[in-house]
């Protein structure tokens, strides 16, 4: 009997894992979901994602699929994998899609989200979904080291070592900050494809402009330069979401 | 030397405590600021809220207030205690006030809101800020129930035993529900005080009128009969935040 692919969207809360990877020590989201997975379908399942989340990196809209031989309905698995999880994951869409579909090699494109909580005070609410810094952002400036992104680059410079050889060369289509309310600072990034940390090497880099200790043409020298050597400190983890991932 | 007297605005999540009040045995909001003011005035503290939150139950502007014989100026507290406190207390602001100025006693009155996130999926964000109740609400028949309690009652009917002999008469100044986005509705509810677990029986049995089990009628003798074995369940503890306290 043929296999069917099933493809799922995912919210979840990353603060108590140690990222999406199974791996020997330590809950994850993809071990998280295979054990419930293989309790539904009674047979071993193994999920791709669109990409690996570090620990601590939340999600409103991660995407993967796995392949099973289960004959159960898409509503009856997403049901039950529903009761199953843990309240800090949510599958909030299942369906069944062509053999074709791959979460990662399919994707098109992503968009992640920064948040930043940028006041005096910090906030109980927010300790696990924003990165608390005090001292007042210049935002304009991070605006235009921002939109200084847009377009294909090699993005070397925000790039993280142990992400092997792939080509870093990016298209950027969305790279802006906006303002929310009480001191949040939300900042998109919309590319075809990421490096390994590169929105939170990028998030850290434009926060030293924003609080002026680089300038705009130093931000754009660590940009030509291709060197990671020369970018700012990484941004901490539990301000970064992945809110879409397109296909 | 006379004793000074402190008064501090809290924002706290709840979420990990057994509540505001010290006891043997778990960790309470109390005992966490109580442990930290110590090792910053040198001398042991006893600190007097408006009022016991339960376990899971948030502030946003709880208020409480302490003696001490320390010369500390007002600002040191608060840094030192923030610095020292875990990051899910913040003390919002520090501030000596009169030798007859007392929490509790000097309240004149209380707001909390309470929030329910209504729609079929839940959200791995809000599972400790939110009650989740998948069944559409009828918020218009809870607005007309809540504003049946706008005025003095005895509110026998929404305190839960356990809490004394105290006067079961309140003054309610507001109660009204509000829509926010994506499905959450926000309860408010003001008074010159609260009974124990006024507002979580109140928002329980509403909510029974909202899903179209008792309607108004039976609602409005559920309140004059001063009788809790009428009400209906108590709302769990982790949509309920105190905003402000009034004095």
């Amino acid at each position: 009997m043929s296999q069917r692919n099933i493809k799922m969207i995912l919210s979840y809360d990353g603060s108590r894992y140690h990222g999406w990877q199974r791996q020997k020590t330590g809950e994850t989201i993809q071990q998280s979901l295979e054990e419930r997975l293989r309790m539904i379908l009674q047979e071993p399942v193994t999920i791709i994602a669109s990409g690996r989340t570090d620990a601590g990196v939340h999600a409103l809209g991660q995407v993967c699929h796995f392949r099973t031989s289960s004959r159960l309905a898409v509503d009856v698995i997403r049901n039950g994998l529903n009761a199953l999880l843990p309240d800090d994951i949510f599958a909030r869409d299942i369906s069944e899609v062509e053999a074709e579909f791959h979460a990662r090699y399919s994707a098109k494109g992503k968009l992640y989200e920064y948040r930043i909580l940028n006041r005096e005070d910090r906030d109980p609410f927010q300790r696990h979904h924003a990165w608390h810094i005090r001292t007042l952002l210049n935002t304009a400036e991070m605006a235009n080291c921002l939109s200084m992104l847009a377009g294909t680059h090699d993005l070397s410079s925000f790039r993280s070592s142990g992400s092997g050889n792939t080509n870093p060369v990016r298209t950027i289509r969305r790279a802006e900050i906006g303002r929310g309310e009480a001191g949040l600072l939300r900042v998109m990034i919309e590319a075809d494809g990421f490096l390994r940390h590169m929105v939170r090497n990028i998030v850290g880099t434009v926060v030293e402009a924003g609080l002026g200790r680089i300038d705009l043409s130093k931000f754009e020298a660590i940009l030509v330069a291709r060197d990671r050597r020369l970018a700012g400190l990484k941004a901490p983890p539990q301000g970064l979401f992945l809110v879409e991932v397109r296909y």
